[in-house]
Parts: C-alpha cells; sequence; structure tokens
C-alpha cells in the first residue's frame, strides 16, 4: 500500500489566484511533477520601476529532480513570460503547439537559452507521456491561434486544464474547439476540471471572431476617403488578418507599426498562420507615395501603452507617421481592467488633433462567457471543480455557476496560490501550503527588489528625501563640517527659503547641543537628528520626508 | 463708443475643460468678473504625494479690483474644493443655493475662514445684480441636492451655464428641473450655452433616482436574513434618504459609517434635506445589540479608497465592523474612470471574507445623456455651444449632438482652459490666452511642490537614490573621509553586495584619480562621480537610480 502523500494527486497553483496573469500550476504524483504554464504578471501601479513579476518557484526548486517537463497551453505572455527566468533554475523540457512553440523560441533566443533549454512541437489529439503522466492536447479556440486544453491522467482519474479558451464555432483560421473530446472525456470520467475564469461574470455566449472582421467591412466602407488605423493585441494574429483581408477587399495597402506587432506577424507568417496577398503589405518608408484612402496601418497601443506607436502618433513623437485630421482610428480592443484612463489620454489627444475615432464594438474577447463556461462543464461533466485564471470575483463567478449546474458545494475548490490540493476520487482538500509569490525584476536584477526596496521606493515618491550630512572629529565628536541639508523631491528649496532656514537652525541647535554634551555615539547622533528633523518638518509641511542622517569621521 | 474689450463678453475657463474636475471659470465685461464654480481635481497616478490639485488663478489675482463674486452651482468637490485656497488670494463673497452654502460653510471653518468670507444664500429664481453682471439661479437636478443651472445677463446676451445636471421627472426631494424656465429663456433669446458634457457619449436618458430606491426594495426583500452594508457617495443624499426609507420599511436600523458621510448627512438632517425617522439611526457602538437582519450600514468608499471606511471592513482593520458570510455588501455606486481596480480590489477581499457582494445595477448617474442633452438645447436654442465638464472626448461627442441639432460648426466653441473667448451676437472667438493649470497641495504646502520637485520624486520612485559622501581638506582636496555610499530604494542591499562593492571599487578609483590630478573643483568632481558611478550601475543593473554626490569640506 502507497503512502498518502504517492496516492493521491496533487494539485499546487504556485501564481495565477490571486489576479489576473502569472499562470504557473505544478501536478505532482509520486516522483513526477509537471508544470502548466509558466507566465509573467504585469506590475501594478504601486511596485514603482517595476518591468515585470515572475512566479516564486522555491518549491520547483526544491524538488527539481521531480519535475519532468513544462506544458504550455498557449503563447501570451501571462502562460510563457516567467519562461526565460523559471528554466535558469529549473531546466527541464517544454511541451506546446507549433506557435506557441515559435513564440517561446522567439523569448529564448533573446535571453540567450535557445541552446540549452528543449522543446518540442505537440500536435492536437497527440499524449505526451512523462513519469507517472499522460497529457494530452485539445484543440480549443481563444484571441491567439494554437490554443489547447489539456488532459492530464494521473493514476487517480484525468483533470482537464482548459487553458484560456472561448467557444468559436466560425474561427478565422483552423478547426473550432474539439467538443467531441471533451464529450468523449466527460462520457469516461473527469476526475477535476481547471477552467478559464476571466468571464465567468458576463452572462451569453462570446461572439466569434468572425464578428469583428464584419465591422470592419462596415468601418472600411463608411470611411472611404480617409487614413485608417487600428490599434490591437500584437498577438492576435486573427485579428491581423481580418485587417489585412478587408484592406485588401477595399484596395489598401498595410503597413504594420510596433515592435511586438512586426515580430509576431513576421513569426505567424513565416508557420502559415497568416496569409498576407503579395503587394499588400508596405513599409513604413513608403507611406509617403500612397494617398490615405490607399492605407491601411496596424499597430500597437491598443491599451494605452505610454511608448507604444499609437501613443507616439497621438502625441506628436513618432517619426514616420503624422496624425491628421483625415485619419480614422479605431481601437481594435477593450481597455484592460486599469488601462481605462490611458486609453482615454490617447483618444482625447486624437480627437484634439481632430482625427475621428472609433472604440466601441470592434472587439470581442478571447474568453468563454457564462453559457460556454456552462458547455464545458455539461461536456466534461467533472467531481470537482478548480476554477483558475482570474480575480477572486472572476472564480466565484464561476463557481456559482458549477453550483448552479448541480456540483456539491464541497466538491468547488477555490484554492489560492501555494496551497497544495491532495485529490483522488475519494477526497479533495488543501493538506499543505508552500512558497508562492511574485518576485520583481526590474531592468537586469531579478529579485533584489524587494518589499523592503519597494516600501523605500513608495517612501521617496510620496514626499521625497532629506540628507543630513556631518563630518565630525574622530574621538572628540567635534563637528568639523557641516551639518548641511540636501533635499529631492521634498519642496521646492528656492521657494522655500523661510522652511529650510529654519530646518538649518533647528539642526545646527541639534547637533551643537549633542557636540556639547560629548555625544558621540553614532547611532544616537543620527536617531536625534532624525527625530528632531521629521517633527518640525511633520509641524511645517504635514509631509513625512525620508530623513537620512550621514556621519563622516575625521 | 466703448473698445474692443469692452464692448464684448469675455468667458474665460482657468480649469475644467481638460479632464473632469477642477471647474472654474470667469466671465469679464468691461471692468466686472464674475467666477462661476471653484473646484478642485483630485490627482492623477503619476502625481505622487499630492492631495488635491487646485487653479491657477494669477488672472484673478492680476485683475482682482474687478472680481466681484463666485456663483456656485452645486456642493461637489469639483464645483467648491478649491474655495479655501482661492479665497485666500481672491476674498469676494460667494453666491449659492442652500445646501451648497452649508457645505462650503463646513470647508471654511476646517480652514478658519468663516469668519472673512461673505456668503449669500440664493433661492431659485433669484436674480443677483453684480456689476455689468445679473445672474439667474435655476433648479436643476443632480446627484447632489440644491443644484443650479445658471443664466448670465450681460449686456450683449444671456449665457446659460447648467452647471452638473441630469433631467429627473421624479426627484426624490424637491422639484424636478425647472424645464419651463428654461423653455422662456429660449424663446426670449440665448446667446450662449455651457453645458455638461460628462455623459455627453452615453445615449438614451439617465435614469430617475427613484429608481435606485425600486431596486433597494428589491435587495431588501431578497436578503432578509442578512445583514446590509451599502456603500455610496457621502453627498448623494437622496440616495441616502432611499437607504433610510427602506431601511424603514424592512424594520431595520440604521449605522452610518465615514467621517464625510457623517458629516454631510448631519448639515442635510439639520437643514431639513433628510427625513430620518425617530429611533431609526443608531450609533456603530450599538451593533452588537442588534441581530444581522434588522441592520443596515451605509458607508463611504464606494470608489475603493483605500482609508474609507469599507476598505478597513474588508481588509479586517476596521475597528467596530467585522465582515461576516452573513453580510451582504451593495455597491450603490459605479467606479470612477481610473478606480475601477480599486474596487475590484475590494471586492475581492470581501467575497474571500465569504460575504455576498451586489455591484451592479444599484446606481444611476447623475450628468444628463443625450436625450437630455438635446432637450436642454432644444429649449435653449442658444446661439453658441460651449461644451464643458469632461474630458475632451466628452466634450467632442456634445458638440456632435450640437451638430445634429442644426448647429453650423462655426458656433461650436471647443476652448481650452486659459483661452480667452470674446463673444457677442456678431462673433465669438478665442483672442488670448491666460495662465492657467493645476498647483499641487500636498499636506500644508500650496504650490510648493512643482514640475521639478514632481519629476524628482518621479525618478526616485522608478530607482531610488545612491548618495556618495566625500570629505575634502580645504585646499589641497586631499581625501580626508569616504567616499562613502548610501542607498535607498535601488537594491537590497545585503543581496547585492558583490554590486555594492563593485560600485565602492569604482568610486574610490574614481576618487583617488581626482586627487592625485589634484583637481579641486567640486562640480566636476561631482559630475565625474555621478559619470562613472550612473555608466558603471547602468551596465550591471539597467537601472538609472538618482546619483547624489555631496562634498564636504574640512
Amino acid at each position: 500500500m502507497k503512502n498518502s502523500k504517492n496516492s493521491k494527486l496533487r494539485i499546487i497553483p504556485l501564481g495565477g489566484l490571486e489576479a489576473i496573469g502569472m499562470n504557473i500550476t505544478a501536478f505532482e504524483y509520486g516522483d513526477s511533477i509537471i508544470v502548466v504554464d509558466c507566465g509573467l504578471a504585469f506590475p501594478e501601479d504601486d511596485m514603482y520601476g517595476i518591468d515585470l513579476c515572475v512566479p516564486v518557484i522555491t518549491y520547483l526548486q526544491e524538488n527539481a529532480e521531480k519535475v519532468k517537463g513544462f506544458f504550455i497551453t498557449h503563447g501570451h505572455e501571462d502562460h510563457i513570460g516567467a519562461l526565460p527566468y523559471v528554466l535558469l533554475e529549473v531546466n527541464v523540457p517544454i511541451y506546446a503547439t507549433r506557435l506557441t512553440i515559435a513564440l517561446i523560441e522567439h523569448k529564448l533566443e533573446e535571453h540567450n537559452l535557445l541552446g540549452t533549454v528543449k522543446r518540442k512541437v505537440v500536435k492536437y489529439g497527440q499524449h505526451i507521456n512523462l513519469g507517472e503522466f499522460r497529457v494530452e492536447f485539445i484543440k480549443t479556440n481563444h484571441s491567439i491561434q494554437d490554443a489547447a486544453a489539456l488532459a492530464i491522467y494521473s493514476p487517480v482519474g484525468v483533470v482537464v486544464h482548459t487553458g484560456d479558451f472561448k467557444v468559436d464555432y466560425t474561427p478565422v483560421y483552423g478547426d473550432a474547439i474539439d467538443l467531441q473530446r471533451f464529450g468523449e472525456l466527460g462520457k469516461k470520467g473527469v476526475l477535476a476540471i481547471m477552467c478559464d475564469s476571466t468571464n465567468a461574470e458576463r452572462p451569453g455566449f462570446t461572439m466569434s471572431e468572425r464578428k469583428v472582421g464584419k465591422t470592419f467591412e462596415g468601418i472600411f466602407s463608411d470611411h472611404e476617403k480617409q487614413r485608417i488605423i487600428i490599434a490591437t493585441f500584437a498577438s492576435n494574429v486573427d485579428r491581423v488578418q481580418q485587417i489585412i483581408n478587408t484592406a485588401n477587399k477595399f484596395g489598401r495597402k498595410v503597413v504594420v507599426e510596433g515592435r511586438s506587432m512586426v515580430n509576431i506577424i513576421s513569426i505567424a507568417s513565416d508557420l502559415g498562420y497568416l496569409d498576407i496577398p503579395d503587394n499588400t503589405l508596405i513599409d513604413v518608408e513608403e507611406l509617403r507615395n500612397y494617398p490615405d484612402d490607399r492605407m491601411v496601418l496596424i499597430t500597437t497601443g491598443s491599451q494605452g501603452e505610454p511608448l507604444a506607436a499609437l501613443s507616439r502618433m497621438a502625441n506628436g513623437s513618432h517619426k514616420k507617421v503624422k496624425i491628421s485630421p483625415n485619419d480614422l482610428i479605431v481601437f481594435s480592443s477593450n481597455p484592460i481592467p486599469g488601462n481605462e484612463k490611458a486609453v482615454s489620454k490617447i483618444i482625447n489627444e486624437l480627437y484634439r488633433l481632430s482625427a475621428d475615432v472609433i472604440f466601441q464594438d470592434t472587439h470581442v474577447s478571447g474568453h468563454a462567457c457564462q453559457e460556454e463556461i456552462k458547455l464545458i462543464y455539461s461536456l466534461l461533466h467533472p467531481k470537482y471543480s478548480i476554477p483558475v485564471h482570474g480575480e477572486f470575483k472572476h472564480r466565484k463567478a464561476q463557481a456559482q455557476l458549477a453550483r448552479e449546474l448541480g456540483m456539491p458545494k464541497e466538491n468547488i475548490l477555490m484554492l489560492s496560490s501555494g496551497d497544495v490540493l491532495e485529490i483522488d476520487e475519494d477526497s479533495a482538500e488543501v493538506t499543505d501550503k508552500v512558497a508562492a509569490g511574485s518576485v520583481f525584476v526590474d531592468g537586469l536584477g531579478i529579485g533584489d527588489v524587494g518589499n523592503i526596496v519597494m516600501r523605500d521606493r513608495q517612501h521617496l515618491a510620496e514626499d521625497g528625501i532629506i540628507i543630513v550630512v556631518l563630518t565630525l572629529e574622530s574621538g572628540t565628536g567635534q563637528v568639523l563640517a557641516g551639518p548641511d541639508i540636501v533635499s529631492r523631491g521634498f519642496v521646492y528649496v528656492r521657494g522655500s527659503e523661510s522652511l529650510m532656514e529654519e530646518m538649518q537652525e533647528v539642526l545646527n541647535r541639534t547637533v551643537f547641543d549633542l557636540a556639547d554634551r560629548r555625544v558621540t555615539d553614532w547611532t544616537r547622533i543620527k536617531s536625534t537628528i532624525k527625530d528632531v528633523l521629521s517633527d518640525h518638518v511633520w509641524k511645517r509641511t504635514m509631509r513625512r520626508p525620508m530623513i537620512i542622517p550621514i556621519i563622516m569621521e575625521v
């Protein structure tokens, strides 16, 4: 008889359950661990200076000899973005569909990891045996091509992980989601579902990507004389395909702007995921050779990213594209929560330049709404539900759907990152907790900005810094130079002369009083300076700048 | 014959046209200036440490002898909040309706200005003569009571300023908007309209405030056993009235939480704008004496403000109110753009505590939608349109409505803050530009944080600071102490020892090399230190911390 740890499947989400992003989940049975997805998260507004967040993977490092491979559901950053960082610690093979592997390879190349990491392209329907697990890739639909759900076969049953998905009966490229296979799996018996919650609050059914194509045709025919600029997500190759098709139909040439857009289009068209008719794409340099009504620009920046091509066009700093009153800018995207103001800012700037803007009804989501989630549950008929991908409120909305479908409350498992869920046919419970959380990446540094540094940045941002320097005579503690005050981010010094003079007086008094009393204990001198100055500044300004006393000894 | 400057009306918006907030407009004719509204704006995300923004009023200061008074349309912060700051510079009487004056007085009291500022309560229909102007207050509806539109009679014609408004045929308190008076004014002839644009992008008609009352009844009857906590805007007294009415009907007591909520309810009920039946309000201390199903809490924090009562309840730091699984929290509000993530955060926290949350369909806007705007235009039939209150895109949407109603394009005036519009029956054009913009208020400081200080805060937030101190011998430039390095917000020093050691070496080499070469020019020493260290740090970390070299001389 096996021991408890070995006889149950352990599911350990290491990220992705507190917010959108940083999806990574370990599946452990006996001596085998496989990992599904390895994504990054973009920093919150108060994570100053941080470029991106990657998951804490202590558990994988500590069990490195067990880890057999990464299975990646699709090529979005929140599912692949942490690979170059995590692979430095745990270098095991990556399994994914063709476009997904191509996007991962592009990333590995940027990090000089292409030579040292094994990758394997997997086809839909293919099964990969790895340790105690077998993993089957199942066709789904999403806002990027080649998305897959995973059926994870373990000795205690099958877990189906949907990845990010929607049901699109009429996709632009390739087949619709393989609903038949979901039905087959369900008939045979599914232990648990881990299903995308992003749109679980939204009733109804997400529209087909083709709907946007119809909308584009209407827009192109209503704006025959204008230049058309369409901003969308770089990775939505089907959207780009539809823009190209519409441009072609209306006899317009296409320019692609924005580095990530150019990259992905080049990868997708090399692999045949994008069909660009000859003489359609032109270089941005040729723009001047064509009249407005013969041009379409496809650009990055639909989320208001300040450095993206569209932002630069809107604020007049784009070198090649100047916005004119004859431009129509179409936002083929919805603002991701948190980006609403940035997007509004660009729309306002474009309007100020007298351009036309369309920012509604030109996008469909890539995630399943309530009726699609219910469909997948009804096909799979799983015993347990583990809602994933989303904030708590989204996952709770999915839990509510599972309840409505008749799943008992105790079979719906609302996990947190780091929870160790032990599961089999008889039971499912959280038995342990492992390290989980975010590692900050800032420039080249991975993890060297932690909570202390971040709190300092937040303090500095709020009220600035006052530095007090002082040179003392070694032994006697007599003041040889200073105290001098230097401040940054506190007040406009030239306009606050009386405050600065007062601070200097308070400081002089304090320092010479300490010297008179022959205080030579640096710690005491520093803390006295800090307290006295802090009190005075608070009384005069109601601010709490960081105060750093520095003592030098000669 | 008068000169050009005197024969036309000058309309000078000093704020409120670039974003929501900070509404203030000067009207000048001959030797008279009157000012409509005097609001603040809340800081943008990247205005670190700033509490609020007030308008630049150089033009009013320079023409102080002309300024006759402030006319305030209603008591929201974006219309009254800058008064305590602006009155310090230009102290003239304030004219407004009763509740508006009461809210202003509360504010003046907090700033010790009650004794020095004249206020006059104005009734609807009343006309105030001031210099060359006559101003009539006209009843409107809004999400605060006692809102007024202003008919501003000048020698060249009547300008109607709507203030923030909606059309509510069945308001909770008082009368519906005085549409008849708008019609009368229109028949006599209106030179220009300055109309609220906030909802000009939204089709249809804003629902009556009473609709929310009906929704409350449904919620109360569906959740009979639960404690109900309703978060809404403190100033929406009609909303509070409806909650109290519903509580009363369902036999529940009411607790009010949050300082601003308590203040406004006390002011409104003293003046009779709020009808609280006896024995309905109880103190938060008495909460424990009542079962959940006999209680309603009304609270601040519906926008996710981190220090408001609801946030403290959600994160467990509220001293009097603990959230339990038997609580239902109702967000009777929509997130203001920019607050979406903060609101989501609280909803997630509440769900984690297993509470129920309702955050949809329990709010109506206080601003006119497209059909209401068209109604007001059709009643007033103004010659010119000057869309106000809103971002450019909102004002442009109103301009579009004016076009649809047949107004010639050249009669629609899209102004910017600081523009001087000279207008009469024959023409309307921007002839000049005066100073306009934001003054930052941080703690007690008004304007002492400007662009330079803000850029420093942003720089400090992004990458932190490295301070280099050095004591040199006077005259010889010999190094007596240091160079020492102190950093904050840059890297976690204990985890980055090799980087710190390298920096120290680079610095030692630089400083002793300078000393060897007998360089005594401080500016040169400082800039060399900065350049060398900055280069090294960038190469090693791809970060650009602020570097501050400080030299002391003994």
